[in-house]
């Protein structure tokens, strides 16, 4: 198939940044971002000032922003962790997200040229994903790749794709318990391929270079609670994934990984993250599975209405784990709740069929 | 993880090459191939000399030798059309086998070196398996890469790999349609990966850069009824393809694919290649949904026991859509009867636990 040029979508899509600190980060990503609208979400202390670099078109939302804008409803939305990221994607009025980590730098593809990871994202969500049938040249729609001989013709229209999840160059993402193993493993393979992770198979999903289409599944976009006062961190995209994921199998939409790759630049403190982590590694051993096995009933036909299913089923089937399930199926109610609020006008139909 | 150095296997692995022509692509092979057993499988005119290039170490059957051993059971193997090949498997006595065509030669890696593609299949072959959760980093097991954050530490073991599909540069893999809408499209993209397809997926196997585990899966690569007297040809591998992803997913042995690649030197003829697939593409839409909604009992352990379980449902289920289902689900048990009559003191135990 031939890959379309592609449109930058500058009024469609936003960038959303978690952070505490100032944003120099963006100087390297001048050139790829200057023309988009960023909403920071600054996590932490409200009344310390985040240095934005001039040129920027921007929103900023401290704790106290967040806490005026959605009431007590704010409670869903954590602090002293990145999954506060997910209110820019509930106050964001835009087609499409993208979120970047503040360490993330632009990186270098094998030609030595700067990648425009945002340009790749959009490509990646503006083709179709393949979640029926697995095609072994990768994405057929990229130039010079198509479909493989054997791969059924009434599948290959695909679906409309909601996530393009991309990759690091450098530091990859790892748990504490293998950064502690590996502590100098430096990501330096480019796997020069898009694919989409096919239907009923889950994958870890990464915040850190993240774009997904907003009307068709941004309310599942939830990064749970997280940080302060919780019990468990670093688990705020993962939860994320794997509920977009089920939900985008039930409603026909895609999810691709691969290109694009940012350049990760720091590992974070193995140690710290081991005491995030170490419910989760637990956890998730029980979280899977879960998630798995998960049905979602017929229906159920918007996003929202899958996610509060979802929470109904993760208070009645994780709560044994731990009582945090129980909170955090309130908290999914909460976020779907202010995001229906803040979005009134939105169209709750998912654009794709339930299969 | 770290990739162990990999053992060539010399004295554990067949290459199955079926041929209508002599063999002079073997000269490029020579590196690679020469200290390996081959086993020749002649199609077509039986009186034909096939040359093969001096110094290697070949066993060579031609029709008048397949239906000497089989007799009444030769049946079941093809005759003129290259899925012939599953004979070679079924007289190797090997725990491996490689197949190739003889228009497929030694491809360079994006730094001008020869690919040797024997290595990285027996590499695949040995690292372990991941169908049951995506690792977006790929194969977990190379250098360099492991398991990201996320990924369930219970699911790291992997289970075994049984089947190592390799990939083409150059002419890549389309069916006829697409061949005659694209006629210059050449892959060039070397994408320097290797995945596990996740359990539940199916996909195109093509048979023309192919090694598995004979022990694990060997009776499961029947290349089916076709050519001579058949109403199809080029859905042989893709037969063989179905039935094995489908049985091992059942038995949880893996299925890799990516690396490595070979270089396909011509396309065939696309006209002919109409006449062959015409049916298939309407019948594949048929069958592809067949196999992936096929559940083979618990009581199967054996690869034996499952294809003809696998038989019978063909039977029942394809036989609607022409009698030829009828002819092939017989053909597959005379197949599976064949190859238990040639390997009597094969283990009937497959190593894979049933999932």
């Amino acid at each position: 198939m031939s890959t379309p040029a592609t449109p930058l979508l500058k009024d469609e899509l936003d960038i959303v940044i978690p952070t505490i600190r100032n944003l120099d980060f963006l100087e390297m990503w001048r050139p790829f971002f200057q023309s988009y609208h960023l909403i920071i979400v600054q996590d932490g202390d409200p009344t310390k000032k985040i240095h934005v670099p001039d040129g920027f078109d921007y929103e900023l939302y401290n704790r106290d922003d967040i806490n005026r804008i959605l009431g007590p409803k704010a409670n869903c939305i954590s602090f002293k962790d990145s999954a506060c990221r997910c209110f820019g994607y509930m106050v964001s009025k835009k087609k499409y997200i993208y979120t970047i980590d503040d360490d993330c730098f632009v990186a270098k593809d094998p030609s030595g040229n700067d990648i425009n990871a945002l340009e790749q994202h959009i490509r990646n969500l503006l083709c179709p994903s393949t979640p029926y049938f697995f095609n072994t040249l990768y994405d057929p729609f990229r130039d010079g790749a198509d479909f493989v001989r054997g791969y059924p013709f009434s599948l290959r229209e695909g679906v409309p794709t909601a996530v393009s999840h991309g990759l690091w160059l450098n530091i990859p993402d790892y748990d504490a318990p293998t950064q502690l193993v590996k502590p100098l493993e430096r990501n330096k393979r480019y796997v020069d391929t898009v694919l989409t992770i096919p239907k009923g198979t889950l994958f870890p999903m990464c915040g850190m270079n993240l774009a997904f289409d907003r009307e068709l599944i941004g309310p599942a976009m939830y990064f749970g609670l997280m940080g302060d006062g919780q019990p468990i961190g670093r688990y705020d995209d993962m939860w994320a994934g794997w509920c977009t994921k089920v939900i985008c199998d039930h409603l026909g939409l895609g999810v691709k990984t691969g290109l694009p790759y940012i350049y990760h630049s720091k590992a974070s403190n193995p140690f710290t993250n081991l005491r995030k982590e170490y419910k989760g590694i637990f956890w998730q051993e029980e979280i899977i599975p879960f998630f798995q096995s998960a049905v979602i009933p017929k229906e159920c036909t918007t996003v929202q209405q899958c996610y509060k299913e979802l929470a109904t089923q993760v208070k009645d089937k994780l709560a044994k784990i731990d009582p945090y399930f129980e909170k955090l199926s309130d908290a999914m109610v909460t976020w779907i709740d202010a995001w229906d609020e803040l979005n009134p006008a939105e169209t709750k139909l998912a654009n794709g069929d339930a299969k």
